[in-house]
């Protein structure tokens, strides 16, 4: 059974609702990074970044939450979280899984620290330009892949849902309302939410 | 064919030393940066962020170097650029694989503008912990998965020789200089570096 290392309120909310939407068993390892779970030798042994979250399938250890995303969908197939390797749809599905720490992290950041990094070389452009893309991405919807859910919008959807609706950093837009809408509407999400809340 | 769009003296080295890595045929569509060829419909039609490297397969366009990576690698596993799904080797894979955008990435632009964010907020830390993590995992070497080399290490080779080598942003270690000679003594990534040159 693999084994989620998480904290309540914190970015293991993305891997909290991956598992939910598997279907499958696993075991929650509960990481309290308010009382410094996370600096322990054993837990640091897991993810020497001390950070949540972080996974363990029998004797391998994975962190970086998107990581945690690609490797668990790919797991299990029956859940259909990643379309297949051959499948037209991959291409799309990894750019829009590594867009999260890639883009949409680092434009947060800017939005936070107001730093000025010339758009051509900065990673992310700058973050007008992130959510230009991503509302774009998103007109037609419900999901990044159209009709089709998948670990990508575990990624993204977690991430707006924190930087738009919860801590209001980014301004809403009409098509990441309706995203978020559809994010939240399903099981797997509220089943999520009622665990980290702690 | 695959086709990679690259400028030269950009971060598309690594979609040129990707594809150097897999022995396939692809065609390069010289996309240069210096004279916004990146900004034209054509391209952002491929990619609307406008930066390189991009990649078409058939009708599917990718950006983002690590999803690239991660796209290709699998694509043609004849090449042995990732260790295939159910492969005990693959978590840590995917580990490295988004540790480039996710924390080593913001850990340059970390020195690059001096901004200060709480370690426990910061995705990455802090630079000094991420070139810890990495000098650790680095230690046994050649590579990041040992004697088995991976698209990861391209992502993450490529920017270490850019960070350390390159523009001295990160101070060498013993573990850099000997990890950023194996990937440079490759003779994939020796042709791309001459096709990079431009
Ligand atoms: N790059 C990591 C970021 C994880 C992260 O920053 N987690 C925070 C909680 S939101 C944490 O564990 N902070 C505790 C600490 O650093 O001490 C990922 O994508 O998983
Ligand atoms: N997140 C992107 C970053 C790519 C990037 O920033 N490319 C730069 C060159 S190093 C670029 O195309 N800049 C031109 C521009 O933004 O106008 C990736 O990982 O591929």
């Amino acid at each position: 059974m693999m084994k989620l290392y998480w904290s309540p309120r914190s970015r293991s909310f993305s891997g909290l609702w991956l598992m939910e939407e598997t279907g499958q068993p696993y075991e929650r390892v509960l990481t309290d990074i308010s009382t410094g779970a996370q600096k322990t030798p054993e837990f640091l042994a897991v993810n020497p970044m001390g950070k949540v979250p972080a996974l363990k399938d029998g004797d391998v250890s994975i962190a970086e939450a998107s990581a945690i995303c690609a490797y668990v969908a790919d797991c299990y197939p029956e859940a259909k979280l990643a379309p297949p390797i051959g499948d037209p749809r991959r291409g799309k599905y990894l750019q829009w899984l590594f867009f999260s720490p890639g883009c949409i992290e680092p434009a947060i950041i800017q939005i936070f620290t107001k730093i000025d990094v010339p758009t051509s070389t900065a990673a992310w452009g700058s973050a007008t330009q992130v959510f230009d893309v991503l509302d774009a991405a998103l007109e037609k919807g419900p999901y990044l892949l159209g009709e089709t859910f998948s670990a990508a919008d575990i990624m993204i959807g977690s991430g707006l849902n924190f930087a738009v609706r919860l801590f209001k950093m980014v301004p809403p837009r009409p098509s990441f309302d309706r995203y978020i809408d559809a994010c939240a509407a399903r099981p797997a999400f509220q089943r999520a939410e009622k665990i980290a809340a702690g």
